[in-house]
């Protein structure tokens, strides 16, 4: 069998840890680059390697080119009092691509998970909840996903925050475009659950 | 809509231009690697630009380590007196991988094509020539793939080879594990013409 160059093994193996990437995806992705202009790959190459220096928002803990994200910069978004509390920057991106939020987020990085070492300091919940008094929030939506681990985090964050603090969290139920007959049990005792006066 | 980095875009753009990784693809894999180490990106970052290092084969054309491709330098191979003549490097890798071959490579790097201004000299033919009577070649097999391109390739190579060196093209026909209920026209014409006493 031929002995393949050193370069070609370990961008392979540099593009395998990508999501969605396999060893037979990276090598037809490598073999496609091998007939690229020098200054593409190099271009490349640095596009990665710069990701190092992206910042992260220094209030809600989304990525920023500076200290604050566009979301925390906008005067408009500032003023608000309605704080989406998010798991990460990809959940946020979804809410934000939505159109129908104009308050503020905060990112928690994920959710609690004491077999992970996952505590509320982790989570850095503390930090959450003298955020939600500073900005005087008045509503909170927790916007964490649906899992014993989401529903144990929402329990979580909603007893170390005030009494008299409105704290709500996402609606379940049947997706849009979605049928019944293909949705897990679940999801229908929720959509049940939440049923509204029509 | 919130506003991305430029490091987030850039990557973005630069992931795009993998093949088979369209701009859902690339945003989904940057996101993910948001959360990577900083050392893990220069990693994947310096691997791609590294690409840029690798060498071709001053003989065969494959892209080696150094002067010379694992085939080229392979003693035994080198005394062979068949070449085998591919596109590219990725149709040299499929016929080393069936195991079959033990011959020597010959690279010309595409097909003719007078439309994409791709003629005879592109395809460096004449080194091709000199090669196969430097290397006292006896027998040459055109594993070129099958076109219009491919076939006037073919056609050409041949032409300009001596009369009395044995040229010959790979098989057509049904692939093994392939239905000739799902093969189109053209291959079962290959494989009915291509058939043999049994």
């Amino acid at each position: 069998m031929i002995q393949l160059p050193e370069v070609i093994k370990n961008a392979v193996e540099a593009l395998t840890k990508l999501p969605g990437v396999g060893e037979k995806t990276a090598f037809r992705m490598v073999l496609s680059m091998t007939a690229w202009r020098p200054q593409e790959l190099e271009t490349v190459g640095a596009a990665l390697s710069a990701l190092t220096g992206l910042q992260q928002c220094s209030e809600c803990g989304m990525f920023a080119d500076e200290d604050r994200c566009s979301v925390c910069a906008n005067e408009g978004r500032r003023s608000a009092r309605v704080l989406c509390v998010v798991e990460n920057a990809s959940d946020l991106l979804a809410i934000e691509k939505s159109g129908h939020f104009r308050g503020l987020y905060h990112i928690i990085g994920g959710v609690l998970n004491p077999l992970l070492g996952v505590g509320p300091d982790e989570l850095g919940l503390d930090d959450l909840r003298d955020r939600i008094s500073d900005r005087e929030i008045s509503e909170v939506i927790l916007a964490i996903n649906p899992s014993v681990e989401g529903d144990a985090t929402c329990a979580y964050v909603k007893s170390i925050l005030p009494e008299a603090l409105r704290v709500e969290r996402i609606g379940f139920g049947v997706p849009i475009g979605g049928s019944l007959e293909y949705l897990d049990p679940m999801t229908i005792t929720k959509a049940l659950e939440n049923r509204k006066r029509f």
